[in-house]
């Protein structure tokens, strides 16, 4: 069998989590796997260093900032090739160019373009374990790219896509996809096994197990992957196109983001396309927005509101103000202390009363809705944020207690 | 002018010294050349990317080792890149498989067999400051090699050599090169220029200012050199095919060694061809051997005395021992307790008592001479290892301050 592992950066930290690691990668490799591993940099490297950088220019360059943080990775499969060896394992790390990742140009999030496999295959056929640099690649001009948040995430799936491995396990610090955040909700359950589509959303409704991307990038390409803990040896959760569960389980779990910020555009005038306007002004300085509702004025005016990501508030409230004349609103107003709680299954579409339930459990604990929005495999609400966990332990109880 | 700039792992240690050295890059370049620019590792980078691989494993494997190292120097040239980006200047970075810096495939010592310039050419014509990770190369596998102890240098002068460069500039933490340690001989003076062959004796002699390897390839490909301080804006010390001064200063300087040791086979048999099996042997274990002396003993037997690097003494007594029968000797001694005083000058073949004046310094001071090898540009004395100032101190009395 042919296995991808992927280890963060919590998980090499320091030496005795080096040894952990490669404790885990020995025991696959001597089950009798080809193991490709793809590792993070360590701990607070990459913070450390941003802050050398910002010590010298607080607006370097993307691509020397990637010159710079490529180091990172670099170093940790260094350390653990080292480890592995101590162990008298044969092992040889590799650089996103040494493999052959190819991505697009844009430096800090780029996106992967190609995964040559040559030097992949040809090391897995020496019989070797392979630790692959993640987060990193090289693009046309032979350039140092970097790829974002959850960037080795994505690196090991594309290695596990290029390799049509059998499988790819994200090693982090928890034990897998719970029904909710099991530090906040005790009765939790870890799921056996999730639907890519499932996984999608509780990604970007908060969740911080996965990122999109790589769910993303497996879906596409069919890449099996499971989430599971370095730390506890015990079966994680699968996530793949079809989860047995699907039928007898409505919904798989909750998730809540807190990092969100509602924008609010007092009294557009009612004129056609003006909505249309008002989200394209937005869209064009680059922000997601998401939950949008426009509510009839007592006049000529509508209120719109939407939400978007809160490190984006400012800056959409910037790019709105800088057209209200040619939008022709009032004024713009932002609520930053909001939460989104999210309910998230594939089983939900074809059952009923899913909604009136969410809205039962945060009735009962008198928690204000103040947006919905639904679609086929998620119902999530807005509310005020200092009753996010309440409402999720609420509908947590609702669903997966009773 | 095209010109090579080396900066040290000390004059780019903080965010205030790559500052400073970023204003001699900037000078340069506005100045209307065009500029290369090498550079090592922060300060004590390479050092604690040691500890760290000795944590994880005490003797890791060469190839890893480099891919460790080679984070260092990528991190220097990034952060410059992001300084000189902050003064509004064009900058790129690059490492040395971007460069096309091919080397043999012994890691940590590997030696550099090619350097590609079409990279380097491309961004010089787009009007670039380029910045070039020193001590690193790849080899025909594609992986990464450091060049060893002095490796920027090396990469410095062969980057010259491609670039046929007006001059390559070896920035240090000293003003220049010296008729003596001015740390240690107060009245040692700066010279303005010496010729490669002086300063390759001078180097080899102890004088940490430039390594052999950078000043053979320099002398190869007739790259002038200047070595000057980082911190002091001044004229430093040029390096070049004929020194100016040739003819009339008769010697260039003085220079201490003192991480030698003394090996003695005590009682070789007096065979034809036994001092040449005895140096075979040590050769064989890769041990340079110097200033052999072989003194006839009472019976048919010799005392062979050789010098070797302090740091070889104990492989060199060894790999001896190991062939004590075949060999037919009665016992190895070593003697670290010593040091090499060497007096340095192209003018020397031409002159009449250089030595006599040597022994004349040492005898004033009741130094004892315990062993002396001459060539036509130097005169080595061993001495006692605690005599050794006291010693460079008297010759440049006599040679420079009378």
């Amino acid at each position: 069998m042919l296995i991808v592992q992927k280890f963060g950066g919590s998980s090499v930290a320091n030496a005795e989590r080096i040894r952990n690691v490669a404790g885990i990668i020995a025991e696959s490799f001597l089950y009798g796997h080809e193991v490709v591993v793809v590792l993070s940099a360590q701990g607070d490297t990459t913070d450390e260093l941003l802050d050398k950088a910002a010590e010298i220019n607080p607006a370097p360059s993307k691509r020397e900032l990637d010159m710079l943080l490529a180091t990172g990775e670099q170093q940790s499969i260094a350390l653990m090739a080292m480890c592995l060896e101590g162990m008298g394992l044969p092992v040889v790390s590799l650089t996103g160019w040494q493999v052959g990742i190819h991505t697009d140009a844009n430096y800090g999030t780029a996106r992967i373009r190609r995964v040559d496999s040559e030097r992949l295959r040809r090391e897995l056929d020496k019989k070797r374990i392979v630790l692959v640099a993640g987060f990193q690649g090289v693009n046309k001009f032979d350039d140092y790219t970097t790829l974002g948040r959850g960037g080795s995430d994505t690196t090991a799936v594309a290695l596990a896509a290029a390799l049509h491995a059998d499988k790819c396990q994200i090693f982090t610090d928890v034990e897998g996809v719970y029904t909710a955040d099991p530090r906040k909700v005790p009765a939790a359950r870890k799921l056996e096994e999730i639907t890519y589509d499932e996984m999608l959303e509780l990604a970007s409704m908060g969740a911080q197990v996965l990122m999109n991307r790589s769910v993303q990038l497996a879906k596409r390409y069919g890449v099996e992957l499971e989430v599971l803990s370095s730390l506890v040896r015990a079966p994680g959760t699968k996530v793949k196109e079809v989860s047995k569960n699907m039928e007898e389980m409505k919904i798989t779990g909750i998730a809540k983001d807190e990092k969100v910020a509602r924008v609010t555009v007092a009294q557009v005038a009612d004129r056609p396309g003006s909505a249309f306007r008002v989200l394209n002004a937005v869209a064009k300085a680059g922000i997601n927005v998401d939950m949008i509702i426009q509510a009839n004025g007592r006049d000529e005016t509508n209120d719109i509101s939407f939400v978007v990501a809160e490190s984006d508030a400012d800056a959409a409230a910037k790019a709105l103000q800088e057209r209200q004349s040619a939008l022709g609103f009032d004024h713009v107003s932002l609520d930053k202390d909001i939460a989104k709680v999210s309910v998230v299954g594939a089983g939900m579409m074809s059952s009923v009363g899913i909604a009136s339930l969410v809205f039962e459990a945060l009735n009962d604990e008198h928690i204000n809705i103040q947006m919905i929005n639904t679609s086929e495999v998620k119902i999530s609400c807005v509310i005020d944020a200092t009753s996010a966990d309440r409402a999720v332990a609420a509908i947590h109880r609702k669903f997966f207690e009773t």
